[in-house]
């Protein structure tokens, strides 16, 4: 235990003895400065101006109680930078009267949320980049079709008048509204959340632990790829799985104890090389291969090239820009690229990576040309004709292509934009083949045979224009072999392909 | 190594040197009084009368061989708890003339399997309170339904009569009955298994093993969450991959080497606060916030709610009464829930532990009501309709009524329970919903459809109150949205919501 | 740092001051002898004539730029044991004249690829068990079925006139051939590339990194279970998640850090028993328990019984016949489950190993003739009367059937294979089952109805004939309770043990 700790606690166990003689407040105003002074020259390194000194008179009482009381909190407290930093309770939980979520507590005004706002008052730097990142609008989702499956398909209104579902579900990844009751306490609809996109009573968005646990705020815990995977995992969006299965993942659980991971610069090519975590290569500082220093950043965003969420994959800066995202609309897919080479070649050569880009690339332009955007181009159809109503999931289609797009695709483009080959091939496009040739093309069939004879001419009409679409998108060559058309001079070159492969064997 | 193990090793060489000299156990009958007269000094903490104060002869004598025949039994003992207290080979797998299992091996009589009933011999509160838990009951599904999949629709009868797959599966968890062949040895029908529920030839129930791997028998080994993932885990109850996903299971991964596991004593709030394990919520020893040591138990049940097994959850203690658990047919679903939030409260306020259990049983309660009890109600309708066989699985909308709610609906209630969002969402409600929507209820319309026309008048009638059935759960508020009935007054309400919130962003 | 280790760096340090001045490999000649003649007292272990003494003049000049320049490799080598063996980056990566991919990088000839031919110049016993091995034949799929799902059905003819999903996806794992530029560059259709059968530019199969990562090539790293599910992973082969439901999964996560993994003599049975991993089994030295020490092989087909990649499990030797595998080809089953039961008897009784393996095949038989053997002379019968084209996977059936053996099936037997329950039914027999009676049969009674008034006479024939098969199939015992044709007897013996199960309860 440091010295401050053996100070801490020798204040707690004393002040406790006396407590119910003399307020303790009191008797720490009059004790603390003597002591503090008679400490000052032990303990040269807290003496600095922008943390504070010593542990405040208030955190100290909030300890009386919670050294007992839900002991955890100050227990985890205990082993963090913020305890060393004499950052208390109070310190966090302070709260003004115009709060809407201040309320009193032993005397003392607090509030439950610590907002990124709150944050921001040591942590100025992390939360400007956080705002400035596609992250920060999480809670966008809330709005949208997403929203749609678990507000409604799956949800009811009897949950505070909404889902229980999304409270649950999306609002635990996403964030949500923390809405506070009058007095002070918070409803369960917005609470307990650690969503990214969190909006706080204080106006700010985000959860800074969502990622940073409370009440260690581990900076291990942060870096480690478990930590992202509370979010990007399962059906739609399996990064940690992906991880795990990569060269990446394999060097991570054989050297995690070779990676420094408590060292507070935290930097590529300095303080570790055996293995990178989702931090590394996404947020974490780098020592270049040229020797430029790039620091850590809470903006996600600046190392990725392809935003591989929507059913095509898209630029990221034009993902930003819809979103609102003013800074990050203006920084292009190759500055960014450009970042992320820089760490890449921390421990691959340039050719290496370049050829690695190359692969991924090929994999997103093959499902973008071949199936999302075809794909798009007949959902818009059906919907511009009226072959499908307006509302969404009522009808079977509507379910298939949004699992080709939004689970099966993304899985597939993430394997490869990570290595791994079981995501990218059977988790991934093997799938979205699958259902493309068995659900997708077969239901639009029978959208066509239901409407061919409809007795409303527009219906009729538009079920022409869907046969037309389908025999144009089966007559490209690379679907060309669904209905037995292969051009013989592929099909020769395969079969030739073929045999010379066999021969080697 | 401990003394007492200098000790057996010293024995075990000098023995073998000898052994061809001297029978060891009348050679050893002469020596061990007088070196244990000479080490009694030297080891007083083993100097006890419940625990065994030398290692026996028996056990010795069994390690002249198994040193080296299958000697990583005999490894992973000397690192357990038991090598410290003398109890070895001998004291657990002795058995009498009239067990169906003993055998005589080398002299002496033993038997294979080491029954809770043998276990009991030094453990009897732990053997007591599993016999009276939900555990103790694990094999009764193998008269169920589920055993009807293995037994029947995926086996055959050519493994002894019964199905290979009910061997390898079921039982490997649920335990099935251990039978014995006329020389003692033990059939491969129910060995190896290591099942939560096994019949055992003493007639005993349970499997020890299942959770403390022999024969090393580590407390660490049983306190992680992979031991639980032998059974909890995969598309029925995913618990361990929820555990993983949530916050616990975070910092647990984080954290490992802070939880103490080793510790005998191993109370949280205590020992530990860096993270909890399964056991830590459902078994283990609390200092609570309140000062109280609640102690550690094997009855698993004590901590939990809600059960979640059914097609539609209930309260455990009505579910315990169903499996004759006396005892815990009067422990009711409050004070099992005020035991857990005791559990919680070491590091989580109560305020959050209250909210937290609103969101939980918002979940359940959203799904009881939505889902799983028209569910239950209509398979009811079309069994005692006649508009289904008798025979359970030949059908359709059997599968998909069975998955909606033994997978998915499972996982989203579980996945709710331990604040998991993806399997709360993705892999539960969403695939209830999906299913719901784009099977079950086709494939009911599918039945009216079939029947309706039926020359038996009394499937005609059926299939009319099948389509009533329908109808009136379709026009449900909840449901209403699938036919395009949504209220004006709700969606217009949803409508706001979407456009408040986009505001934000 | 070892003394070596020490000399290296200084020279780096040194070197790179001067290199301006002098040419570093002139400078080199001169001082290395004399501080090699200095030092050689000092390291007498390193003066050995098989392993170069000291680290070579063009490794050190590699050295000079690559100490920053991409210095994650530099570092990793640092901590392997080619370090410390003086084998360094010239040793490995030098290239002669007529290989195609050498190239002059910085006045050296080298090649990026290091092939096992490259390794076997030091690994020549390692490299001869590998290209043995079923191993060395992993790329043959690349001309089978599978390939054709990514080449054709998934791809396009986009990425160098190929798949770039094949390239990321089966070839990651499988390898492919490593295609080289005029240059010496290589294409990015087979660079990066680890697949296990990679045809590399000097005519080699294999790819040593597949399982010992560059550029630390660490013992612990290729020993651990994560290092197998690079590609034993997934839907169709889940072995690594088998493991870790199985107990010696459970037991490894435990007890890791006493299993001696950075070992050089890594022999289970004297070096550790607490848990076994994917090498251990199926690799490692063993000292068994009649006393013999097993070497470590990298053959690893040697200790496996059945193949159970093929629609129904067949013997390894058939296969490795099939596949050119002379020598293992004359390996009996017997002969490999004898090794193998070397490896169990260390840590487990005979009985239970003899039990275990009736358990296996049990499943194994169960599969093969309920479902594997039927549905194989089924397909056969549907494309032999052109009931299907044969153009595969353009019809539901196929992909059904596809799934039925190549995902579901495999994860049965796998899951039996390694004693993890979960995977042998939920994920595995049960799916099985499910897709049989619930896809398969279906759709072959809709072929039935499709063709059996079909104008051409021989497919109304071929539909005759399919549905006498069906009919066939269906009237065996183990299939006969799906038209509620169950024998009485059996069922009369299947509800007397159900009612006798159930008074236990």
């Amino acid at each position: 235990m440091s010295v401050s700790g053996v100070f801490v606690w020798f204040l707690v166990v004393f002040s406790s003895l006396r407590r119910e003689k003399m307020k303790t407040g009191r008797w720490m105003s009059l004790v603390l400065p003597l002591v503090a002074v008679l400490l000052a020259g032990a303990i040269p390194a807290l003496a600095q101006t922008t943390i504070p000194s010593e542990v405040s008179e208030e955190t100290l009482e909030c300890i009386e109680c919670h050294s007992t009381e839900s002991m955890g909190i100050y227990q985890q407290w205990g082993t963090s930078k913020h305890f060393r930093a004499n950052v208390g309770c109070y310190e966090c939980h302070k709260a003004d009267k115009d709060e809407a979520d201040a309320f009193d507590h032993e005397g003392f005004l607090i509030s439950i949320i610590v907002s990124p706002k709150d944050c921001s008052a040591c942590h100025a730097k992390e939360v400007k980049e956080f705002d400035e990142s596609h992250h920060a609008k999480a809670g966008a989702i809330l709005g949208s079709l997403d929203n749609f499956l678990a507000d409604i398909v799956e949800g009811d209104w009897n949950f505070y008048g909404g889902s229980a579902l999304t409270v649950s579900g999306c609002k635990q990844c996403h964030g949500g509204v923390v809405e506070v009751n009058k007095d002070g306490s918070l409803k369960a609809t917005g609470w307990p959340n650690t969503g990214m996109g969190r909006i706080n009573p204080d106006g700010s968005v985000g959860a800074c632990t969502a990622c940073h646990q409370r009440h260690a705020f581990s900076a291990a815990q942060a870096r480690r790829p478990e930590n992202c995977g509370k979010c990007h995992l399962g059906p739609d969006h399996p990064q940690k799985e992906i991880y795990e299965e990569s060269k990446h993942g394999i060097a991570f659980a054989a050297h995690e104890d070779d990676l420094n991971m408590e060292n507070a610069k935290w930097v590529l090519g300095e303080d570790y090389t055996a293995a990178p975590t989702c931090a590394t290569c996404h947020m974490s500082a780098v020592r270049t291969t040229d020797g430029e220093l790039v620091p850590v950043t809470h903006d996600v965003g600046l190392r990725i090239s392809w935003n591989n969420r929507p059913p095509a994959s898209i630029r990221p800066e034009v993902s930003d820009k819809k979103l609102g995202l003013e800074k990050m609309a203006k920084v292009s897919w190759q500055t960014r690229r450009a970042n992320m080479v820089k760490v890449c070649t921390v421990c691959h050569t340039a050719p290496y990576v370049s050829n690695f880009y190359e692969q991924y690339d090929g994999v997103v332009n093959l499902y973008n040309s071949k199936f999302a955007e075809p794909g798009i181009a007949i959902m818009k159809l059906l919907y511009e004709n009226n072959l499908l109503t307006p509302t969404k999931f009522d009808e079977l289609v509507e379910w298939t292509w949004w699992e080709i797009w939004h689970h099966e695709g993304r899985r597939a483009r993430h394997g490869a934009s990570m290595m791994a080959p079981d995501y990218t091939h059977w988790h991934g496009m093997y799938e979205v083949g699958k259902h493309w040739y068995t659900k997708f093309i077969p239901e639009l069939r029978e959208i066509v045979a239901h409407n061919a004879n409809s007795s409303d001419p527009k219906k009729a009409e538009a079920a022409k224009a869907l046969q037309a679409a389908i025999d144009e998108l089966l007559a490209r060559p690379e679907h060309s072999w669904f209905t037995g058309n292969m051009p013989a001079a592929e099909a020769e070159k395969r079969k030739k392909a073929q045999d010379e492969f066999k021969k080697r064997y």
